[in-house]
């Protein structure tokens, strides 16, 4: 069997430092029981069972104890990536099993190591680790999700009994589509700190929602929220605190902490820069999201890729049908998706790398706002990506792709929540823009108008170094082309938004919020534009290191595909800024064409590299027999370079 | 409460001429017990057996006993108008319910009416609509969805007994995604007739599959395919037939029938024709999608806009959050679905209309290409449009969107089949693009290649008279402006295809299958700009028949806002095109900003014109409450315009 061969270098290569801990995991996942039947058939209970059993599989596993050992330990090399290769194999057996982990290891954990002393991380955190209790992270309100700092919860500390109280004043202060809230025990919850009557705005403490035997503690009600789009596997639900006392040494106290007779004292001044530190302690959290939605991406592809070279329909006239995948728009749909996954696939690897030097330095996170800013970008552009990667995997396997037993159903109803879950992707796009342009006024601090006309001028050259007058019309297919083509639209983009901040809000006296919010779209088209470039930057990078030459030229068409399909995309805008002449933009469209039929045969190489165990892939469709689903099989397909009746994986190209 | 108020003027223009039938419904429906509870705590078996139960009732209410009897008649005034509005508001109380009733009422039925003679209709249907017995629709095969002409299941004649033998000769024969086939009594079965060993094409017999007892038919195997991504409450399942023998009176024979020893007739001659013919029965079948897409999108945007203008979310400085709404991101990314929608009110009852005069006229439906081809392209357009206004809808009400209490998760997977289902849309695309082509070639029939000379040459001139260089820029407003933008597309694309087509062809002597592969994405952009122009076109064309003064001025604002929308997204083919300046293209840009924030607030009144009951709503966050979901209620929004604390109905301008 294709399963039992070695992995290809290329596997190697897409699996990156981590390929040790996924290999193990595929085979503690495969060998697993709770592993091998999907759940859409269960009760709502039922599922919610198997996902907590899942969970404690996964957790006890000895690698992962190990892992859970290091977390706690803290600042041990490589954890960061570590952890998101754990995230995508764990997310791919199963989307729930996954989100849950995050939110009792990644959400309730980081928050307590993260915001914790010592102390509390021994008392609060090694426990869950010990699998004695499960943990869960209580931020969003009715009232406020996105604008999270306008939380309502409070929390009073009683110098008499050395306790806070948590009291959820009105309906809006509900703690809301909480993770775990119908299982879990232990919660960290934000509310405002008050002190003598005035809040030194929100802070984090551990409040104890019900013991081992489900007996809830005084003042503490959970409200299920039950059936959801997706993620059935997860019990999400309302915590509600009415007066409900905790001991002093429940709050996370790093950022801010409360001495025995009442007295608060913060290493941080502003009560905003508190709140922003405290938030960025769960950045690696954030871009676990990223891999999440690559770990989506990567099954719809491997199921609408096989399928796409199994199925066949229409075709010449008294021949055979041809296989989907000859379908123009059918490999059009299909691979500028592939490429945006191995594109993601790069980039995730090199952010959580940037987060792991940051950490082993010492450095704090929430001083690090660029990288920040870079999860936040990727936050927004992989989980939308991964919406209409989905989307188009099941339009492209057709009635096949709308029957659960397929898989693609049950992964874009798991996965749709990304978008606006953990952070609004319009928000998350707006962090990016703050960034990007505080960036660009520190560049002129002096002057902010010298600075705009400097820049303008800079504008008009860059624009014929590097616009269609400048390069000859065979350079389009060249991956610094398209690398520039982005970066010039980025810049342009930073520079007009600045410009107009600035007439508005300068000039004009408007108010910030509406100026901003006027220039909302402007905003989002930069915040992509930025992560636009990145992740082909980033991409190219690892094309550049990859180190074996078959691979290297197949990851070269597929890089110059992810370029080609994000310029295609904009080239409105390049022609409306005369960066491309008519004639360039219809190169662009030939040259998408031609990349993605040129890939469409490969695409096969590259999904049975993503080396997902069967178990994870569960589809027919894509050669993974199930009983009682006879009818949704089709054999694995043979890749069309290679003879036929030999496995695919023994006969390939590497 | 505002449901008492009687509808507004602009509430009767949107529902046309069958508001009186759509009035009905709406009191029968918000009646009626079986629709005041949603079906997503229940079991497959439980949702399905409700479907069922929800089918009976609509089927026995005296309206729709009256209609079905018209149906059997036929050729009454008015009966496919009357059909839509029937469709729309089943399709909104329960989707399953809906597209149940089109499978038994419409496929069946249909089938039945349009194939058979006035005997079989007496026998095979009309016990159906005495709720005697239910049908089911045969056709697609799990080798052959899309190009059904290539089916596999066949039917021998066999004179001594005078007897058809259906038969499934292989697994890809087997006929599958087949709605009702768990519960349903009869099926239209498609399959090659065999006579003498020679195939005549697909013909359509009724097969008995069950009795009213479930005893299945002796050959006949029915497989369940159990869970779909959504329409839970349609029992999809597989058909197999193993020599099944029926009478010699089942076979549907207006378009070929055999003699009882077996001689064949047809009053069609070549096979492709009669199976056209056949199919071309089905066209209003067809057209109900386009309106069950029109019905979710109706309802995903009643529930988001009321939503974002209940909940607030960020605001100025010490001031008040304000309404979501207001948030330029967010009304760009509503309100051009919303335009759309009223475009497809006003399209798919035009051309309703069509197709009743049509059928009035005597004229057969197989004859009429060009509406088939627009039935075609409206149901691919509708149902993505759907497809995407849906998913901006649930982001747009963020974690809300995301629970099933309100209701638009399963509205997304419940309509996201129709993109690929009767009739995939890729499919649809190159359907509408052979009548194009067949119109184009038919204005040139004497010689091919004078007519492209010809057209190339008029197409510059035409570019001139309406380019960018001819008018002044306050004229992009214009709705002419944008009739004549979406025009020219039309017919540039039309006519490149129509060259390279002929290049290919003609010249290089391609094999027509590869050519048209070739050009696959040119077909489907010239599909999509022929259904875009004529959207438009039928918009405008109500909006100057709207009588109220009112009315028509905020039916002109959405009209424009849907040209400008359709303009801009394909503002890069007029920049490639020299039909726009880049000046104009930005202009298009801020059009379309200011459009959207203008109807921003008369979107309200819009949504609460489209007159859906609140057991169809269902969404607690658009202010219908729900007992257990206390905490998705959002009361319903006031008007903006209005005053606070009176209805906004009965404030309304109208």
């Amino acid at each position: 069997m294709a399963e039992a061969e070695p992995p290809s270098s290329l596997s190697r290569c897409l699996d990156g430092e981590s390929w040790e801990t996924k290999d193990v995991l595929r085979e503690e996942i495969s060998r697993c029981e709770l592993f091998q039947r999907s759940s859409y058939e269960l009760s709502l209970d039922q599922i919610r069972d198997l996902t907590a059993e899942r969970l404690h599989f996964v957790l006890k596993l000895p690698l992962m104890q190990r892992h859970l050992g290091d977390q706690v330990i803290g600042r041990k090399k490589g954890f960061i990536n570590k952890s998101m290769g754990i995230t995508e194999l764990i997310c791919s057996a199963d989307m729930a099993t996954g989100v849950k982990m995050g939110v009792v290891c990644g959400l309730y954990g980081g928050a307590v190591i993260n915001l914790g002393s010592p102390e509390q991380v021994e008392r609060l955190y090694v426990p869950v680790t010990e699998l004695a209790f499960t943990g869960m992270f209580a931020l969003t309100e009715r009232g406020h999700g996105s604008n999270a700092r306008g939380i309502l919860t409070k929390a009073h500390y009683e110098p008499s009994t050395q306790e806070f109280i948590i009291h959820t004043p009105c309906e809006d202060a509900q703690k809301m589509y909480i993770g775990n809230a119908m299982k879990g025990n232990y919660a960290a919850v934000f509310a405002q700190l008050i002190i003598n009557g005035e809040s030194q705005g929100p802070h984090c403490f551990v409040v104890p929602v019900r013991d081992q035997y489900g007996v809830m503690w005084p003042g503490v009600t959970a409200t299920d929220m039950k059936h959801k789009e997706g993620l059935h596997g997860v019990d999400n639900g309302i915590l509600i605190f009415d007066n409900v006392r905790i001991p002093r040494e429940n709050l996370l106290d790093k950022f801010g902490s409360v001495s025995a007779d009442g007295r608060y004292s913060s290493p941080i001044r502003r009560k905003g820069d508190r709140f922003n530190a405290m938030l960025a302690a769960l950045t690696p959290t954030r871009l676990a999201l990223t891999v999440q939605a690559m770990a989506a991406m990567k099954l719809g592809l491997i199921i609408a890729v096989r399928y796409s070279h199994s199925r066949r329909q229409f075709g010449p006239k008294d021949q055979d049908e041809v296989k989907i995948i000859e379908h123009q728009t059918q490999y059009l749909r299909l691979m500028p998706h592939l490429a945006a996954t191995l594109a993601l696939t790069f980039t995730t690897r090199y952010t959580a790398g940037l987060m792991d030097d940051a950490l082993c330095q010492g450095e704090d996170l929430q001083s690090n706002r660029p990288l920040q800013a870079l999860v936040a970008g990727l936050k927004a552009y992989s989980t939308w990506a991964n919406v209409a990667c989905l989307q188009e995997c099941r339009e492209c396997t057709g009635g096949m792709g709308f029957m659960m037993e397929n898989r693609i159903p049950s992964l874009k109803c798991d996965s749709d929540v990304f978008v606006t879950f953990e952070g609004d992707n319009m928000v998350m796009l707006q962090v990016v823009v703050r960034e990007l342009m505080m960036q660009y006024t520190r560049q002129f601090e002096d002057s902010m108008v010298a600075g705009l006309i400097r820049n303008w001028t800079s504008s008009v050259s860059d624009s014929l170094r590097t616009s269609f007058l400048g390069f000859s019309v065979d350079k389009i297919g060249d991956l610094n082309f398209l690398l520039k083509a982005l970066s010039y639209r980025e810049r342009v983009l930073q520079r007009s938004l600045a410009a107009r901040l600035h007439a508005k809000i300068n000039k004009s006296k408007e108010e910030f919020f509406s100026a901003w919010n006027s220039c909302l779209h402007h905003v989002t088209s930069l915040a992509l534009a930025h992560i636009h470039k990145v992740t082909l930057k980033l991409f190219a990078l690892a094309v550049q290191e990859c180190q074996v030459n078959d691979d290297r030229d197949l990851l070269t068409k597929f890089c110059l595909l992810h370029g080609t399909s994000l310029v295609y995309q904009e080239r409105a805008w390049y022609l409306e800024h005369n960066y491309f002449s008519p004639g360039a933009s219809r190169q662009i469209r030939s040259q998408l064409l031609e990349l993605c039929k040129s890939v469409k045969d490969d695409a096969l190489k590259v999904v049975a590299d993503f080396n997902i165990p069967p178990c994870c892939i569960q589809a027919p469709i894509a050669g993974v027999a199930k009983p009682g689903a006879e009818w949704a099989f089709y054999p694995q397909p043979q890749s069309p370079t290679t003879q036929p009746h030999t496995q695919q994986r023994a006969t390939s190209k590497l």
